[in-house]
């Protein structure tokens, strides 16, 4: 039996811009690897299921994968980046808090590192996939991009001159939780009236609930397709209803729309992107949501006519931005002499 | 009679780093300027009185300005830094919309070029003082930080691991027009319930009127101050009176600071800033303005207990933020091969 | 075998003050009834389950009841009141909408009054309730008062110079829809907002879901009542949790109280009453609702200072005022020659 | 000389439904009398101005003109009805709070009384003008009838089966002061957001100040007509320029008619009216106004669909319904035998 080819060796910081990196991308019940070539195009995949929220079954599926991927690679990698929901430090050595994992305020890449034994960057998810649509995808060549995933909430990244911008605790993009209805909805960041409750999965379904208990007959359709159960109206099915055509759901997301555009008009005030890229499950659904969200813009634009807005843009990188976002962003650290 | 030393004459890059530079800041009715060392220190000042908005008779005053101190300091110069109240281009070759200025879409910075032959930096007066504020005052060392000036308005500026972002349009920072009031106090950027119309200094008048006319028993004392001409009520008149220990001064005041803490909340969890630091005329009344913004900002930050928010300073600068962070805004801009 | 007396026999005007009455008070799930004297003593009673929204099903167990409780009673009777939730048209005569009952625009009274040859009083539950504590209980000797019933919704009803007042089309008192959040929760009448979202039981249990499902470490003592299924937090769950004194349920009720305070701030702007009545299921906590609503009454009522403000009263006839006052309203009737 | 004629002597209430009476208006520069006929005709009227709030020199001039009135008359009176903006308590004995009145707490019943030595009815002048269109307008035969009255503010009046109501303190029908906006503009009676904030003669020359302030090129037309003085612009001026077609002018009058078919679904769901009668200045303008409301209450009004709203009316009887209400208002009290 021959010996597995090594690629964890040491990569130069010269060679690393023309090598394959990992992506690995963690969610709520899975792990999910790649491998990326310098173009962004994904060479290999592979995914392990996470029993629960345990620390060390986690990295046991991280690392299976790498090893997986390494493996049937054969070649150099120039390293393993790593994006999952939730609050990491600057520098991606901790979680701050993460709602699928049990990490807190624990040393994350250093437990990583020690195992995968080859550069790691870790953060925050939706950084990667902005990273991913301004390297690849819609955000090509702008000078200041943002992005939002709008999925079970909503997630933020910011691409400012070719820089990924993660905030002075590595916390930035939290824009979810701008208020935008005072008294309005609870939110899981102890406020009330977050823009993630009005404009996200979540809310498509909290709406459809909503609906469902006060007016049933209005909400039959949708009704029909949970057997009944009010309770298990999601946003996935409402979304599902709206690309079936049914009217209600149709209606509920352009009341997201709506919402988003409000929230794109004050970040726009704010940070003064020239795009801004609609990402995450809900963006599948293009138009339906984003027409009623640029509409909104044009109307809540702070100094409309005095200013350019940003373009409004679906994403085109779909599911996998993330783990293509988190290779690159490892490569271009180690050609950077980081990582 | 000998010539005057030219003042004017090319500067290498690497020379820029050590030299003086000038500052100019326009305001409504004045053009001033400074002479500023590297170390941020004012070795001379002039200034001009601008009779309203002519394009004109402002360049000239500008050029008066730099001559007189030019003239006066006899040594090589960087260049001249140019900030003012208004929206210009990433560039700062175009003026979009100035409250102050006659320039609408016209070649700002061609026009200046011109006259004074000397390398130029022109540019919002807000990003001058953040960027002032971030070499020389309370946020030295940040890696992220936020300046908010309370003027007439809110102004704002950001700097991001040592480099001010302007945006991609030149108008990032125009926080004050993020909503925080549905249906609220209509705003001159076209919405209603713009964050300025409650913590500014126009803010602070425009209250300080609403009392008087309803309740001019409760508003007596400020009143006085204004021989009973509720119409002169300005955020000044109630800042001084404040000063002077008036309860229902100081009671505005605290209201100003609350929406200000509201709204910092608001920006941190988009940003992630380190430091916010707290400028313009409002901010000379220190704590009485910050402390209920901090109070604020600790029990509306999202995800407090789970994440560091910022520090919020006062700044250091004063009202001279504007003319010296500009002055060192061209001299970088030399430095870095530039301007 | 002797006959069973005629309690149905006619009644004269004049004699029918001497007289007791029946009550009915029809529920979700059940008919309630009571023999009523006339100073509200309540001599018997009798119940029914109703299996569903049948018309029949309902009519039944109203003739049911009214049979057991009359041959039991043997004596003379001046008719029945029967109060029910949902709106009722200013006669009686027609319900246009009951959350319990499936007459819709049906000939309520002509059904009934066919199946019991008695004379009768139909209308609002509410309504008869705060006829009940303007007759016996907290609101005796008021000139305007108003009832606040909190159960799954806010009911309410008007007394003014000892008439009750049910409005042009009998749908008078539904304030519970007066909009106190704009773009607020959802309710079943169509608008987003209505106060009954924000004080009532289900208003309770809404909340309590929002903090269950956001931070169910906070909420852990509240989701252990329940066997962790958040979904089954309903109003009456807090009700008795505040009740046993758990810190997270008096916090909610506080919550409801001070949004109850806030509405009676609006009512007695447009009513001026003397005395509000709060009564209902959620009413049984007494002062921790009653206290808050009382302290945000005092700081909102408009013109505070300049007039008196109702006093604020919990109700004292608890969950038998509906029967009772249905009984006295159709006695009434009777007595001035109507019914 | 012949003596007067005693036009002062006791009218027996048989007698009394079948004479004119005297109605007194006191605004806040004049008082203005008529005498009116049972049918409600105005059969003579007087005037005088009124210098500022004298206690004594508006008893005189009230006294003036029923002198002058009654002489003129020769022939016998019920008594004088005096309607005036402010808070009564429920007798009409006493000013709790006038505007244009110096009287507070003071017995103003009993003054005139002594002076005039007729019988009397004292109260709120939007109680006198509803029950005038209550008797003579636009709600003959009306169950329930509100009147909204908007000149600076929102006066209102309601009439219940054909009784005025005013509450147990005399301050009903204060529903300008609802709250419709949270954080919204300060109001009179020390609240935010207050209805009359938004629906009135006073919001409509706030709103238009608001945009003159910051979009004066959009204000030009309105401005021209108060000489550019920004402070100057009044409803009526609004209200003038609308009537002349001017677009802005109308556009703010369409604003205030949506906001006041927002409270009017607000008191829809409290009090049922069948008819919402709208005068004060404001009204002139007719279906300017009256449309945006009714479309606003249309789809505002909770339980559209299962229930009925108002009719939404002109008021008919212009700027002497106070007086003629005022005059039937004592006509009535002492055909009652009170007065």
């Amino acid at each position: 039996m021959t010996a597995a080819p090594d690629t964890r060796g040491p990569v130069t910081a010269g060679r690393a811009a023309q090598l394959p990196a990992l992506g690995i991308d963690i969610g709520g019940t899975k792990v999910a690897g790649g491998v990326v070539a310098p173009d962004g195009t994904i060479l290999d995949t592979a995914r392990r299921a996470t029993p629960g929220k345990s620390v060390t079954a986690t990295e046991d599926a991280i690392a299976s994968v790498v090893d997986e991927l390494a493996e049937r690679h054969g070649g150099p990698l120039v390293g393993v980046g790593v994006g999952a929901a939730g609050w990491f430090d600057r520098t991606g050595d901790t979680v701050l808090f993460s709602p699928h994992l049990a990490w807190r305020n624990q040393a994350l890449r250093k437990d990583l590192a020690g195992r995968l034994q080859r550069p790691l960057w870790v953060g925050n998810d939706a950084d990667a996939a902005a990273w991913a649509e301004y390297r690849y995808g819609a955000a090509r060549g702008s000078s200041l991009m943002l992005m939002i995933t709008l999925g079970t909430g909503i997630g933020g990244g910011i691409v400012i001159d070719g820089r990924l911008q993660r905030g002075s605790h590595g916390v930035a993009g939290e824009w979810g939780h701008m208020r935008v209805v005072p008294d309005g909805r609870l939110c899981a960041c102890g406020n009330r009236g977050c823009w993630e409750q009005y404009a996200s999965g979540n809310a498509l379904g909290h709406t459809a609930r909503e609906v469902a208990d006060h007016s049933p007959a209005a909400a039959a359709d949708l009704l029909d397709r949970v057997d009944g159960n009010a309770a298990r109206l999601t946003g996935e099915v409402v979304a599902r209803a709206a690309a079936d055509g049914d009217p209600l759901a149709i209606e509920l997301l352009c009341e997201v729309g709506t919402w988003l555009g409000q929230g794109i008009a004050d970040l726009s005030a704010i940070l003064d992107p020239d795009v801004v890229v609609i990402g995450g499950g809900v963006s599948v659904l293009g138009e339906t949501v984003l027409a009623p969200a640029r509409e909104r813009l044009e109307r809540a634009l702070p100094g409309r006519g005095f200013r350019p807005g940003p373009r409004v843009a679906a994403a085109e990188l779909g599911a996998q931005a993330g783990l293509v976002g988190a290779a690159d962003l490892v490569r271009r650290a180690v050609a950077d002499g980081e990582g």
